[in-house]
């Protein structure tokens, strides 16, 4: 009667939507901040100053037709410029407005990216922990998602791992650093040798394999820690990006994809990344928030606020005596579960009104994911109850 | 290398587009106001006073992050309630939060129902004239397009035509009333036709039919002319909406999916309107603008304008020779071409700078359509370039 494929999407909703859905009955129950809710990735530092400013001087003094009317479907073309511009600068790289598309948001500029370039049985690597939603993604394609896991001790890329998996059929590899939820940012070393890996066998299968980089995170860093940009060590590389995080914006559903000028038959894949926008249903971006964009380049949220939930709870927990990853960038801490099945553990930690995401639907089993993008406030009132969480495992 | 058919579907852009962008470029070479641009289906009226007054109290008075953040997949669980009882209120029906799902836009309405109902083998029927996209967003599910010519003389809906056309492939039929691109308004004895025809055919086939209603235009309607609201008429009904055209808000997209609480298994339709949204790479509309809609419910821009310029130019071109069909809503004008080739005639009214889109990609050979919802002082100054076209067809 209807697509069963669908219903199954829509009633096993992402464990992550589920968690936080419980959260907010749970607080409706017992109080909002009797909840230690740590399921989304939903920022809670505002957005910088100039998003109020941009916008709502454009509201009062902008053309009132033209604010709210379509754009071109790749976007506005004095944003498409901007953008181009600011990644040269920042990256050295040479892309014009004609590399940019603009997007709804991080999922659409994946899930344009690889219907664009999904042909029958293709494949897409990427390495666990994964963003659940690849797969949704990828699947929709009518492509398959293979997943190679990490090394679980630094979360780094087993390139012996990697370079098994790729086949002839690899159409390209998804690779999302700062990482969503380990919070890890692959090393340069580690991107050199992808890279090495991929060049190789794109000359023995003679045909291209991407390199979408998905890098939503990539201002969310803490401390001296670079993140390369990938189109700078490959060039068949398609950057996926939002400014969900970086402005804290996640709702208003804006960002980009941006094809490297390098790739070969660029303007080819540019187009099919346009086909693919209009086959999704995708028209063009939120209007006012492309201009609102383009008036904050540059600009971020105060992303270190981050930073001090992340040492607070990173030093807290390793205290009680939980197994995390130090995260460098992202908002995200992976912590070992503290007892095999993960589900259970964040179950268990339910009790405590913890809520935390079992990461097995990222593809890596034994671990919770705990998103600290909340106030450094919950954080510091959370850690008698991780530390009772502990306790109650000795 | 890439999607062979993304790449088409890039390189092939919707024939309104490419006129809208040749427009632009014209405009540039000879300025705007000799350039009588009617492509393209962007409101030429403001939006409302509520819309501004809306958005940046929110942006000076809402929580600065909750504002911004994500909303639930279906949408703000306030908007949708206020949705369902605006529509209650308006057309008798019983829909709850529930029956809501908030989308990006009309075209995200259409792609992500389509996506939630087709299965491997079925077919949407359509009438023409229609919008081209249709057939982009059913092919993406995989489905095949049937199209149903209407009655040429008045692009009724020719109910035998449309009797024939029905297998027992047919999963749903589309049907957008006030139509674009006749300006069409179907009336209750045809809606009353189809769907007896529907249920006829429910029953032979042992199997739901579902009927889409596209109704963005369903506000904008001239005199005292009834839109028979469809969820009345046929129960297994998913209404499509948009607030595109009536809010003049096009490029905030933003509009909904509103499935009938008397369809079959509604629930499970609407999971799977779920599962299709999040397939697609939706994550919930702009939540700005969740807001801005929530309190401008039941306002509309002031469409007297449309009114005004349909009445000018539909006497002005009959007096010219032209044959036009008087259009009840929407804004655009549905033109016989003066030579049997739209496409030939097209072209020779750009030599006038007149700019008409050749119907053939609506699936009507023979007319062009005339988007109406540009200044009325466009269409006073474009009169003596019609005048002249039509006199060198004599």
């Amino acid at each position: 009667m209807i697509s069963e494929k669908m219903y199954e999407l829509g009633t096993n909703p992402s464990v992550i939507r589920d968690l936080f859905e419980y959260g907010n009955k749970r607080k409706a129950e017992i109080g909002a901040d009797k909840v230690f809710d740590f399921s989304i990735g939903n920022p809670s530092v505002p957005a910088p100053a100039c998003v109020k400013e941009a916008a709502i001087d454009l509201l009062q003094n902008g053309d009132e037709v033209a604010l709210h009317g379509y754009t071109s479907a790749p976007g506005d073309a004095g944003l498409r410029k901007t953008i181009a511009e600011y990644l040269n600068e920042q990256h050295g790289t040479s892309l014009t407005a004609d590399n940019l598309y603009i997007t709804v948001g991080a999922a659409a500029s994946l899930s344009i990216s690889l219907k664009a370039l999904a042909e029958e049985g293709d494949e897409f690597i990427t390495f666990a922990p994964f963003f659940p939603e690849y797969r949704v993604f990828v699947e929709n394609t009518g492509s398959q998602l293979v997943v190679v896991d990490c090394d679980k001790k630094d979360f780094q890329i087993d390139i012996a791992d990697f370079e098994k998996a790729v086949t002839p059929h690899t159409k390209g590899i998804i690779l999302n650093s700062p990482n969503n939820p380990s919070g890890v940012v692959i090393k340069k070393e580690g991107i050199e040798a992808v890279c090495e890996v991929l060049l190789n066998k794109q000359t023995e299968y003679g045909h291209p394999i991407f390199l979408i980089a998905d890098e939503p995170y990539r201002e969310l860093v803490y401390g001296d820690v670079e993140v390369p940009y990938l189109m700078n060590y490959y060039d068949n590389t398609i950057v996926c990006y939002s400014y969900s995080k970086s402005l804290s914006l996640p709702g208003e559903r804006i960002g980009y994809i941006a094809v490297s000028d390098q790739a070969a038959e660029w303007k080819k894949i540019f187009a099919a990344v346009c086909g693919a926008g209009r086959s999704l249903g995708y028209v063009c971006a939120p209007s006012l928030f492309q201009q609102v964009v383009k008036r904050c380049m540059g600009r971020t949220s105060d992303v270190s606020v981050y930073k001090k939930n992340r040492d607070l709870l990173y030093n807290a927990l390793t205290e009680y005596g939980y197994r995390c990853i130090k995260p460098d960038g992202a908002f995200y801490l992976f912590v070992e579960a503290l007892e095999e099945d993960a589900k259970a553990f964040s179950e268990r930690a339910k009790e405590f009104e913890l809520l935390l995401v079992p990461a097995d639907s990222f593809g890596t089993e034994g671990f919770v994911r705990i998103s600290y993008c909340v106030s450094t406030e919950q954080i510091e009132n959370s850690l008698p109850a991780f530390k009772a969480l502990a306790e109650a495992y000795q």
